[in-house]
């Protein structure tokens, strides 16, 4: 937007584009409509398609056409409370779910209701800030370094909610694992001393464990174990069922919780009103998991672990520093090393870094700015999932869980991003 | 909601409970729980199937799974510029076209973005007013009256903005037609004086025309022709195409109001993302339109317009006066004339009224107070829509489109609203 003209918009959209992540993916299209060879590595949408199971009962609920309740199909909501409960052993109450047309918007309408400080552990998803933003409210940028594998250190959250006149303001925690941009995850003591931080301030914690399935061993351990009473836990159909562009996320607020639910489902009836019917039917089949499921995760998982380590060793000999995936489909290599031949050539923020990178190579990832670290901080995340998720997974059933795929799976099956990596190297290194 | 404990809550959003006409779907849901047989005059639903070319091409578009892109599927984008086009002989670019998770998410976000004053005549729909209280924004109430239709006056609108000593602030004008809650609709006369005044002051006019369609003589006229550069023109699946539950609206800017239409796209990256993919694939074939859908549209709108009537006709000798419905699905009586005998039985307000009638006869209505009325105004919304669509369209298709429909036919296929509607006129009588 650039107006010129008189307009009367409120100054705190005036400014602002479109989400980077939907903008990377819009400008690659017009790239590649003018016939530049583009690797995609902005957008960070699960490469796999919606388990059949759950098509199919898309399907069979097309016709479904009347407004669902404002919190969600009772059925869903009960899918999502025995989902947490199957996956993340928590006692989430169905009654606790709120279903909403994405967990972006669920988190949106939390920042509508929530009256506090919002504090947000950078790297970060994009989306936190600017919601902030829009709606006037503060947010507390809490830095984390590479060398905590861009985890928040609990004597550094601690030591910025002491350092305040008013240490008990109210405030919200938002916590991200596996982790988008860096693919990093939590292991259970790393939580249980952040919880003990929590618990000190009466933190509400905003856990967004939308990637949890995505944990490619399996083992993500939600936060809720530790902090049931102060976690509002997030979720949806987006990452680990392929689904994105359906259009489905679900919060789970613990009974103490209960007046901020109340508050976000109002606001829900008189914004988005209910999730789109027959998305929910279809969800319900999702969140039930089973054999299928469980099946599609297995291999969908052992895919993205081989490949993260593929696009890991690649760019480990050029100089950068980088961490491995545990989880999700990111990397978020630091140029830090070698920011004196990339200042020779006139690099010195993430942007110049990606725009350039972008123009000489092809290859379109995301600055770190964007994911809110410091523009002069040469870091950039990569998203390792543009390649036929369908033709992967029919590739790897053919290989049994409990063996590794074959050596040439990633090179045969995943060309794209490997692709990408490699000429990421090679012109950071050149 | 009610939070007694302390709880972190913007002011702005405490005490709002859900969204009215939500709500007592959700309580006459209860009451038939508990075995009371209830009249369910309260949600406007269609009560029509959407048609089946439109369900079948959702369920061929089920395995859709991709992020579309914000502003919407460029097909579908299309299909609605073809469909004002059309419809309502407008000339609006496909680039002016937003699509949103229903028109009242996209109504929000405009809210969100507008700086100005909110200008909305009364009785109007349930939402307006909340949203601008969620986001603390200004309302202006112009109450119409009962002689006029329910219509804006030109005289008054013009005096309400005059009468100020900045008459020419940013305004957002909100029109709603064919209307809810009285069905009532405007001539291109009244229109091309209220976009007299609307041009004088620069207004921006939200023309919320979701109810065109169901224009019964199908002769909506769209304000745009009058005020194409001034009209941001509001639409949707939800009511004419009988997929209120699929949540998808539509909003049409013109060039001029480009400045709104990239800051709404901008906060709806940040917030609902895009529209459900398979929805929007479904939503083209409805846009385009076509023998099918023109066929389902006018036996819908014959059903209607006789139903209407009846219901009208069965008021009528009550002693309440209503106008006639011209569109849409519902009828407003004022119970003023009654109002001695009403207060001889204790009820002096909208609300008393219906929950009286609730309690008395099981007739699930909403108060004139939730359509931003006078809470001592006498005035109700009923919505004649509980009825089986299905089998009424299929009746109907037995009598030629060019023919009435026989005069048993709303007394064997629509009971249930006629039934309320005469235990409204019995009780009300006294």
């Amino acid at each position: 937007m650039n107006a010129r003209e008189p307009v009367s918009l409120d100054l705190r959209v005036r400014g602002i584009g479109e989400s980077p992540t939907l903008a990377i993916n819009q400008r690659c299209a017009e790239l590649r409509r003018k016939g530049v060879r583009v690797h995609r590595l902005g957008l960070g949408q699960s490469p796999f398609p919606v388990p059949s199971l759950v098509v199919e009962t898309l399907r069979a609920n097309a016709h479904r056409k009347d407004y669902l309740p404002v919190r969600g199909l009772p059925e869903l909501r009960e899918a999502v409370a025995d989902f947490h409960h199957r996956t993340d052993r928590l006692d989430v109450p169905a009654e606790g779910v709120l279903i909403g047309p994405g967990s972006k918007e669920l988190m949106f309408l939390l920042q509508v209701c929530f009256y506090g400080e919002i504090v947000v552990p950078t790297p970060c998803w994009v989306s936190y800030v600017p919601q902030a933003r829009i709606l006037g409210r503060e947010v507390r940028r809490l830095p984390t370094r590479f060398e905590d594998g861009w985890k928040v250190a609990p004597e550094a959250l601690d030591r910025v909610l002491s350092a305040e006149h008013d240490p008990y303001r109210p405030r919200l925690l938002v916590l991200n694992y596996p982790a988008n941009p860096h693919g990093g995850t939590y292991s259970s003591t790393e939580l249980e001393d952040i919880v003990r931080v929590a618990r000190r301030y009466s933190l509400v914690l905003l856990s967004d464990e939308i990637y949890g399935q995505l944990h490619y061993s399996g083992n993500h351990v939600s936060v809720g174990r530790f902090y049931p009473e102060g976690t509002i836990l997030s979720s949806g159909l987006s990452k680990w069922c392929g689904a994105g562009g359906w259009r489905l996320g679900t919060f789970a607020f613990p009974p103490r919780l209960g007046w901020l639910l109340d508050a976000m489902a109002a606001v829900a009836s008189e914004t988005y009103t209910a999730v789109s019917a027959p998305i929910q039917y279809a969800a319900v089949t999702a969140f039930r998991g089973g054999a299928e499921i469980e099946r599609y995760l297995c291999h969908a998982r052992r895919i993205l672990r081989a490949l993260g380590d593929r696009c890991l060793a690649t760019l480990a000999g050029s100089g950068m520093r980088v961490h491995r995936a545990e989880g999700a489909f990111y990397l978020f290599p630091d140029l830090g090393p070698l920011a004196e031949g990339l200042a020779a050539r006139g690099i010195r923020t993430s942007e110049a870094l990606c725009e350039r990178l972008l123009d000489e190579t092809g290859v379109a990832v995301l600055p770190g700015s964007v994911f809110e670290r410091r523009t002069d901080e040469l870091t950039l995340r990569l998203a390792f999932v543009d390649f036929d998720g369908a033709r992967a997974l029919a590739a790897s059933e053919t290989t049994p869980l409990d063996q590794p795929l074959p050596d040439s799976f990633v090179e045969q099956l995943c060309p794209g991003p490997l692709e990408g990596c490699r000429r990421l190297a090679d012109w950071a290194a050149g």
